[in-house]
């Protein structure tokens, strides 16, 4: 196929959104099908007579969309049909984003918090140009919280990030160099490893299970490896809902002392447990190497961007200073409104309300994925967060099958976006939390559908396949 | 001076904040006087029994608060008295910070902002995860900005980021890479440079004068130097106040595209002229090459981190990915908020508050220096934003006079805080938006005679140095 978009310079959409705008239709329409190949960036640059960063932001933004797929040296091919996996399409239901849902969002009592923050005498204060470690007094409520919950060491402090994501940024600026080993989770979210592999990290991946990667793997990958930083998600882990035993948490805190590992420890889930019991913070067990990370937005409000780092006040010196040349602090009105949803109560008080929704809804998941997902599959058993992760019988694509599940109103996210050292081809996550349990019982049994029907053709595409020769 | 502090590993303050305090109790009492040496961290670190990083961390927040000043090679000297230059001191007066005065904050007008982002129907939505690049509704408006001002090129787009600070530094991440040589004023703020020198860029300064920097000289370094980037605060620069004439930006803008110099306007001051006629700037001059950074910071709220960028949108495509990793997005509450505040109305008036403040803010601060200052001492004479540079007569130390005006209760920031090729040792900067007349008047007239002292203190050293012999 010979691409002749009708670009016009003179536009004042840019380029690169008309060149977007002319694939997507393409693919809109059904000119371009799944699978069909679009030339590499330097190719249609070249054919184009235009700038190759224009071409990579439209296929940037084509990608985004779950449209197209890049595979290094070999172009880029059509993976979708249309229907934005990141937004809930009108009428079909989106398992695709690890967030809460705004139908739960507790309104009248954060408008009640903020109206608050209005009245303080020191409003005029929280919108002066404030500190790099965090609006003090929330900082003093979470040194008082760390330390009533044990995980704030004699030598430890805690400073506010905008999130968990710029905590993971600031620790990788501080503490990682290009060709540093770092050891994450595999599978784990996008946002995560791409951080260390942008600043030129050598991404090394722990295989993740139901009960999070196996302590004995990990050891041995430590003594082998001998990496900076090695970061794990605690509780409910993106994508794979795992949460770490005990157990396991001991060893690990053990082993990485042993190769002098920087432990990071992620926990923004930490908070939505819908069953069985918690278990003690990674930092609670480690005085020293540990750094423990906690958000209020996957609890809260995640519009509003407020985490934190508990971690050696040395550590946290050094955060600070990359913190005040990132963005010199975190926006003030919103840390002065979460404190006051935190202490007025409302934040517990939301947190039943949504411990009690999450727990609907896991149930709601694991039922429908029992009764609907085809014989052989498999998938995780949370006890809490957002997620869960489901492997398809082999030899199923679930990057492949989204276009058809797209295409009967549902989305989800195929397993190669978490994918690290490995590629689970049939693995794919399930954002259950922002959906209600019919639309989990709804969304669960359609897709059962489209894995099945994907399942029928595999096996007739076996089939005619001629039997290969012995020689 | 042998240095025992009485630390205890066992408390809840970190080590570090016990040596600190330990060092600032020191200097308070005046058992270390300005100009004391102090053990290279290393060595005292050896002495103690200390982790370095301990005392790092400890030097860097006496640094931080002006008490100490750290040579490469050197160590450590004592360079103030206790008061931190980093805030206003109880009954004295601080030049120290370059930022609005919350005395002019328009609380009321504020909060009925507040109260409409709180009564928006898609107030759920505000608080959910947004884009990376920036709130929506935000994003248009200040589109429609841009284009209406003449600086939105054909194939530009704007996004949002956490004010100027993270928008430089988001720049730094997409366009320079270690070895790279960037120009940048000379003078110029710490958090413009720090951003550059920390990703390992060579930095090179042009000189500014009261004109801002020589477009012949500029465009001489550019033919030598060949930057990657060149940076450029286009009006009332920090901290010269200086800003580039018409003539000098049309000559920055083709030396720039000569060279393959990508330019970053940095404009965060340009809506607070108080005299004189605005200058148009050097993104309009340009539709390629040119990158424009604007900010709420300095004429709204700082303590809400919002500025924008316009810029090719090939550029914003990848500041946004950068974005994504850094922090997924700005806070959307505050991005709602200020949008509020603009479209009501609210920012006009309350720039005219400050424009009004401004001038006759400013006209003290000329006024004041041109009286109290000693003779031979020069300054700039800014026509708007917060600060204004002084040359003291040659031989004064800035930084050494420091100690002596903290302690007559006034306090700025000297020259070596600015240096980037050069350093004027007697050189400082008057940060004056946030003072009244009368507290300018005061605190430069005190200035004044503490210069007038150093200077007498200065000629006697002088007669009583013995006559260097001729061979």
């Amino acid at each position: 196929m010979i691409f002749r978009p009708d670009l016009d310079s003179q536009s004042e959409l840019p380029l690169y959104r008309q060149l977007h705008a002319y694939f997507a239709n393409l693919i809109a329409v059904g000119r371009l099908e799944q699978g069909a190949r679009i030339p590499a960036t330097r190719e249609l640059a070249g054919q184009l007579g235009l700038n190759r960063t224009t071409v990579s932001a439209a296929y940037s933004l084509l990608e985004s969309e779950g449209l197209i797929s890049g595979q290094v040296g070999r172009g880029s091919f059509v993976t979708g049909t249309g229907s934005d996996p990141g937004t809930e399409p009108s009428g079909g239901i989106s398992f695709a984003n690890s967030r809460p849902s705004e139908r739960l969002f507790p309104l009248d009592a954060f408008r009640a918090s903020c109206r608050a923050v209005m009245e303080r005498r020191d409003f005029a204060a929280v919108l002066q140009l404030g500190s790099s470690t965090g609006f003090e007094p929330l900082r003093r409520y979470l040194l008082e919280e760390a330390r009533r919950e044990g995980v704030l060491g004699p030598q430890d402090d805690v400073m506010i990030a905008s999130g968990c994501q710029q905590a993971l940024d600031l620790l990788c600026r501080v503490l990682v160099q290009a060709g540093d080993r770092v050891v994450v989770e595999d599978p784990v979210y996008p946002g995560l490893k791409d951080i260390f592999a942008q600043a030129g990290a050598h991404l090394v991946g722990a295989p993740v299970n139901q009960h999070g990667v196996d302590p004995d793997r990990l050891r041995a990958l430590l003594l082998t490896e001998r990496p900076r930083v090695l970061v794990l998600t605690s509780n409910f882990q993106n994508p794979t809902g795992a949460t770490l035993p005990q157990a396991t948490r001991e060893a690990i805190v053990r082993a990485a002392a042993d190769t002098g590992t920087v432990v990071i420890e992620n926990d923004p889930y930490g908070d939505l447990r819908y069953t069985g019991q918690p278990v003690a913070s990674i930092k609670s067990h480690a005085t020293e190497g540990v750094v423990l990370l906690r958000s209020f937005s996957k609890i809260a409000f995640p519009g509003l961007r407020v985490g934190w780092v508990v971690a050696s006040s040395t550590l946290i010196g050094r955060l600070a200073e990359a913190k005040q040349l990132c963005d010199l602090h975190t926006d003030q009105f919103s840390q002065a409104a979460l404190l006051e949803f935190a202490v007025s109560g409302s934040l517990a008080a939301h947190r039943e309300t949504v411990i009690a929704a999450g727990r609907a809804r896991l149930e709601a998941v694991l039922e429908a994925c029992a009764r609907h997902l085809p014989p052989n599959s498999h998938f995780t058993r949370p006890e809490g967060g957002m997620n869960l992760w489901v492997r398809l019988p082999d030899g199923l694509d679930a990057a492949a099958l989204l276009a058809d599940a797209q295409r009967a109103g549902v989305s989800y996210l195929p397993g190669r976006h978490f994918a690290v050292s490995r590629t689970e081809t049939n693995g794919l996550r399930l954002s259950f939390a922002g959906l209600t349990p019919r639309e989990i019982h709804t969304g669960v049994g359609i897709l059962g559908e489209v894995f099945a029907a994907g399942w029928e053709r595999s096996r007739a595409t076996r089939r005619l396949e001629p039997t290969p020769a012995l020689v």
